[in-house]
């Protein structure tokens, strides 16, 4: 924290001052903030200190961004009240268990079959390590965390035009992709033909980094061999007693890796919000607004549907209306936060500068279907081997996820057997949601025929149909940041935005609580100031 | 299991049989055992069937190996009694935990210090998926399993002899090194240096490959900006409201990387037994053994040193001395299946035959140290959000490996503070534990300034001073296999040896218990034919 102030100064004068001031872990955390590590734009929660001065806080939807300002407002002396159109926090942040029912736009009503502990997360469903404003409140509101399965070398790749429709072992598309490139760039290095860019001594370091990382024989080959199985897998594994000795499994051909173009799932796991340490919150990702709820709860206004937010020179009045009972009533206070998505709050009333207005009404949202299936047992654990993980599919349903919880256990077990988006998203929600839940099944049962000797029932959530986002996330390009972002996040009176379409990070919950930490920052400086 | 018995058939063959009389979920898995995935040598448990014509079975050690031959003996109706050495079964799976004591060979005694709900495994830690037999009884016997954290991009890879001996993040080496090879092969084929190999069609594949692996701009290069930082991480990451955009790092030089050596570390989690998912049972290995005591606890005779092993043409005798009260006592039985490390049995009296006489006395055990060390809180995450994962190094302590479980709690935690082999466990290991366990903190102090501050206590077990093993695993070369291996581990008269030293995949438990299912199913049929 104390370093920020001092980052304009050069790297060498700060690290010299803290060698001056500072013992060895002082220099450690330095090195860090200058770019060791992954920088966070999370750098603690703002520091909201001498006191509210009195003034109110009317919050605007009680998701992950709202839900962070009131907290954070409240503990540090505003008067705070949030306006929720659910009858439960959480917005996109929500879970579907058995029991559940679910009515979309439209009026079709979903009841959830599950069995007790099982779930989807229609919304997100994953915490990466370095989204860490949200690891800090998981951590200090107590949401236990488990690994989320992102890599499994196990699950599959498809694709409908390649190895006759066969689902392939991620292992065996990496490896042999990793293996069959070591070796081009092998015969490359021999052939000097890089002798401009590499050394010769260099060159020889890099042979042995292509053996290892190709998996290489001791003659930079990549063929069937104890080398490349133990990368890709045994055609039988090693074992004991007298039947122990292992048989080598025989690589693909590198014409058929490469044109098959699986390898464009090898890196899947290799972006930065997809890095392990990955996580989910234990039970489900509403655990998070649950926590949140123990602390804020009681300024939460359920049911409250917004219908016109007004300000003037003193105050910000939102007119609502009781879900429940149709009632009319309003909300008064000295400022308001509104998180409501751009998507539902382009279709209400507000009196802000047009520069806002015109981007509240530029940002188009993205269209995205989840569904959830239920079977009978873990066929992906039992029959292949799966526990855990994302098998990846040219189909529209996109990928399959098998539960990273409960390993091993037996009874019903739900996966997520769709996630698309898109055109695909559009045409499957037009259907009767029995209809995307059977299509789901049908086109899942491709990779696993057990589907449909397995299946108990499903849920499908398209989120263009979830009326209190009537859209999935706000779907930026680099015309609209340049043109709109800085408009839609400043504020305009006595009105700011937050959430994830006030984000560089689309989509994640991380976007919305940075967000929100930025806007009540920068509305604490204005309640001093004023 | 009945696809076995066909298998010599040709896979032409087999499969269009498989058409005829089944259905696409019998052609699915026809399809798996065929090759298409990671065949195990695990085929389900040995049918024992036609009754143990009232047998007895003498097991000498209560390792996985032990118990498992007692567990499915008894199940199929042999007789079966165990010794153990031990005061508690389970041999090297072991866990020690706050209040246990472990005295090594040589008399030093160690009281761990831990917290409630810390530890540590000395022997195996990790259970791979692939691992089919572990995997089956751990399901069976109900031992919850949770991933082992293998793989963490946020984990550190450190050199001593390279970036002035500063840790760097394995996601900086990995994306650096794919990034930078990616483009070298770009180069090769842009310049047609690979013409011979690559036909024109597939060389424009390969580049959008490359691309794509690793990381490269619009014009393949790799060079500081999105494509990049999305992989290796941001200098500062992209965040939310006006403080949002994002800033690109700047990737390392080929050169460093290159030279660093640190690539060899990319591949860690590549190899079979490290892939994901990969699991440790809740609370430590020792829950393994503990859920197979629940079986067949009453058969265990513990404190028991067996001092010599004869048979003759009626049966088998083991002498043993009981450790508390030195009486000196024998057990008999029809059989022997001995699991005893060969570097204790080749010191115990046995009247084999000459062959496995030898090969009991060929095989040499490796040498092997690990230390556990508890920290007044989870710095790694609390400081440099490490949650899991292994941090790899050139100093003697080798790794540092980070707890896999309770992630973001507060309070003492433990972690392995050295794993080390060879030269290094021997010299270690001549120190008094105290010293072992100072000089792995001060080691780690190189990598983690903050090790000083926090340690709170450590225990360090060095696996040539474990009095039940004296050593670690048995060190096969190819040589000592084919002169060895198939007379260790075939039957000699009513004696036959079991665990992972009959099997070939040592130092893991599943070499211990399919090599344990390898000798009951043949002494099964020695029984039957009797």
């Amino acid at each position: 924290m104390t370093l920020d102030a001092a980052l304009p100064m050069s790297k060498r004068d700060l690290l010299a001052l803290i060698g001056r001031t500072g013992g060895a872990a002082a220099m450690y955390f330095a090195m860090s903030n200058l770019g060791q590590a992954h920088a966070s734009p999370f750098k603690g929660v703002p520091v909201l200190d001498g006191g509210a001065k009195g003034a109110s806080v009317l919050i605007l939807g009680a998701g992950v961004a709202g839900l962070t300002a009131a907290y954070e407002l409240r503990r540090a002396g505003y008067q705070v009240q949030v306006l929720e159109y659910n009858d439960k926090v959480g917005g996109r942040s929500w879970t579907l268990r058995g029991g559940d029912t679910y009515t979309e736009l439209g009026g079709a009503v979903q009841n959830c079959g599950f069995a007790e502990g099982n779930y989807i997360n229609p919304g997100p469903w994953r915490i990466p390590h370095n989204h860490y404003a949200i690891m800090h409140y998981c951590h200090e509101l107590g949401v236990a965390l488990e690994p989320f399965m992102q890599l499994n070398y196990n699950a599959y790749i498809h694709s409908s035009k390649a190895f006759d429709g066969k689902p392939q072992r991620f292992r065996h598309i990496q490896a042999d992709f990793m293996g069959h490139v070591s070796e081009l760039l092998v015969k490359a290095v021999k052939k000097d033909a890089l002798a401009d860019t590499v050394t010769k001594e260099d060159g020889e370091i890099l042979l042995e980094a292509l053996r290892e990382i190709g998996a290489l024989d001791k003659d930079f080959r990549y063929v069937t061999g104890p080398a490349s199985s133990v990368r890709r897998g045994w055609a039988k594994g090693p074992g004991g007693g007298l039947t122990a000795e292992p048989i080598a499994s025989e690589p693909m051909t590198f014409e058929s890796v490469l044109r098959s173009g699986m390898w464009s799932h090898i890196t899947d796991s290799m972006d930065t919000t997809h890095h392990t340490a990955i996580f989910q919150p234990v039970g489900g990702m509403d655990m998070i607004p649950r926590a949140f709820a123990k602390k804020v709860g009681d300024v939460v206004r359920l049911n409250s549907k917004v219908t016109a937010i007004k300000q003037d020179e003193k105050g910000v009045t939102a007119s609502y209306v009781d879900t429940k009972t149709g009632e009319k009533l309003t909300a008064q206070a000295d400022w308001c936060i509104c998180t409501i998505p751009l998507s539902i709050l382009s279709q209400i009333e507000m009196n802000v500068g047009a520069d806002m207005a015109a981007a509240i009404g530029a940002v188009p949202y993205a269209a995205s279907l989840k569904v959830g299936l239920e079977f009978k047992r873990r066929f992906w654990e039992q029959d292949e081997q799966i526990y855990g993980g994302i098998t990846m599919t040219d189909l529209p349903i996109g990928q399959i996820s098998y539960p990273s919880s409960k390993y091993g256990s037996a009874g019903p077990a739900s996966l997520l057997g769709a996630y698309g988006f898109g055109a695909f998203a559009f045409e499957f929600t037009s259907l009767p949601p029995a209809e995307r839940v059977a299509r789901t099944v049908e086109w899942g049962s491709r990779i696993h025929p057990q589907y449909k000797e397995e299946f108990l029932n499903g849920i499908a959530v398209g989120w263009h149909r979830v009326p209190w986002t009537q859209g999935c996330f706000g779907q930026w390009t680099d015309e609209m940041r340049a043109e709109h972002y800085k408009n839609l996040c400043q504020i305009d009176g006595r009105i700011m935005l937050a959430g994830e379409h006030a984000s560089y990070i689309p989509a994640w919950q991380e976007g919305g609580i940075l967000s929100a930490l930025d806007t009540i920052g920068r509305l604490h400086q204005r309640v001093m100031a004023g």
